[in-house]
């Protein structure tokens, strides 16, 4: 990968971070037995399910599927650290927005904003930070130019000035 | 519940089944990281997350939503059998089509044909039987008619001749 | 892997399966909140997981954890077929003894009967056949002969004639 | 429930939090295919049931079910807060001890600090604010006044002065 690439792609990327005012990227989910516990809601560890669906489809949605990612490129991303609020259950049969806006971005990470919400009402919040990773050492591993290209496609991401 | 409603509606259901020619009700589902097992496929046990994924999708487009049953009705279906065979494993990023036919509907239980498939490639199949019970007693209980009509207006089961 | 090995091995192993009055092999499992749904009992797919865990640990207990299976003899074991009854619900905080048996074993397979039980109540049974396949290209793979001769000195097989 | 009891119950417990130096309450599990995925490793959002499996385990050893406290109670514990950092990653058949202290604990809450480990090696480290509900109306809820005392008798927390 030449040092022009990716580095000028994610120089801008960390310089312009979505502000609240972006349209974020927004993946909707359905609440289904599997998902809740006996208190009668959603299980809290399944939020972050919720969270990776989003953050997966956003992926896709500019081009990269991870099982090629893995494949082609022996790239992996993986959750290094995650903050969530929990502020309203969510229970059976509902439909939830996961909205998805991209807080940082660098060579070899991403830190994802991402809300749950049941139409207006907020349910959870999150801050997670995923790095880029070399599949089989599970080390570092700077994205493509081309994936950090193609995130200023997307809505979750301010388009650099 | 009068014993002229659901019982007229489940011995029609009883005595047509739907057939391999019938088209069936289809859900469409996506492989997730949460999905799979570091084998590299979909662990075992989510098809059964999948499979009933598609019969709370069926029930949903019959007008049941299964909160409103476990609310309104005191209602809920636990599964009682389930028959799985895996014959190809499923990856990550996969698309898989869920289809459901009804085998068999009685007063308090259905029996369920399910399949995933990838495109025109068979995943797995099952053969599903859920009983409709009382949510408190667990005991077994007779669906609403309406319940047992509105089954015939949906894809997967057949029409009574 | 010599044909005399494996071969005989698993001749005597299909000849003798575990007869219900041989001791099983049992594993016990406590159900968190994970493990329920908003039914209040534990999610039908969930069975599946202590089943495996069950599996595991009669593999462990063989001396073979399924990791080193996988990088020592590139070896995984993959459900073909599961069928299972479910007769009573658990609920939070059971503490369920997984009762394993052998009914068969060949070369490449192995067929599990298992119990879930809570104290003398049985909660669910099944009937698990699991295939040893090469784990890159997940077709057949015959067993070591140190697997096949291992199992029999574990609970759950019957000690051959 | 009287306010001499619990407001000094939890006067104390707010005031010594268990330090660095406290033994921890600590909970072994296992990894097993069901928490891997097809990375290779343990699921990011499996550490929380496994941090979920040693609070309960906590409250457990201090004489309380969590079944036995929804009937008896109508009292639910909800997570409204997680932080969780993820250092290395850990892979199926790893034995992993989660250990649990103490960090705060007022009338409707405790703030835990987990850390999950395999041996020496630290994996995970979380901080869970999980709050006291009614199960019915999930709005906040003083623990019973024995609850609080029993804590003092755990590790995990520290003896008042």
């Amino acid at each position: 990968m030449g040092p022009h690439g990716p580095y000028t792609a994610t120089h801008r990327m960390s310089t312009s971070p979505a502000s609240a005012n972006d349209p974020p990227f927004t993946w909707t989910v359905r609440v289904y037995y599997e998902d809740t516990d006996t208190g009668g809601i959603v299980y809290y560890a399944n939020y972050l399910k919720y969270f990776e669906r989003a953050r997966t489809e956003w992926l896709r949605a500019a081009g990269f599927e991870q099982q090629r990612l893995l494949e082609e490129f022996g790239l992996q991303f993986v959750v290094v650290h995650v903050a969530c609020d929990y502020r309203q259950p969510a229970r059976l049969d509902d439909l939830i927005d996961i909205d998805l806006r991209i807080a940082r971005a660098a060579r070899a990470s991403i830190v994802f904003e991402q809300t749950a919400r049941r139409g207006g009402t907020i349910l959870a919040t999150a801050s997670v930070k995923a790095a880029c990773v070399d599949s089989k050492r599970l080390v570092p591993m700077a994205m493509p130019p081309a994936m950090a290209a193609a995130f200023h496609t997307l809505p979750g991401i301010s388009t650099p000035q």
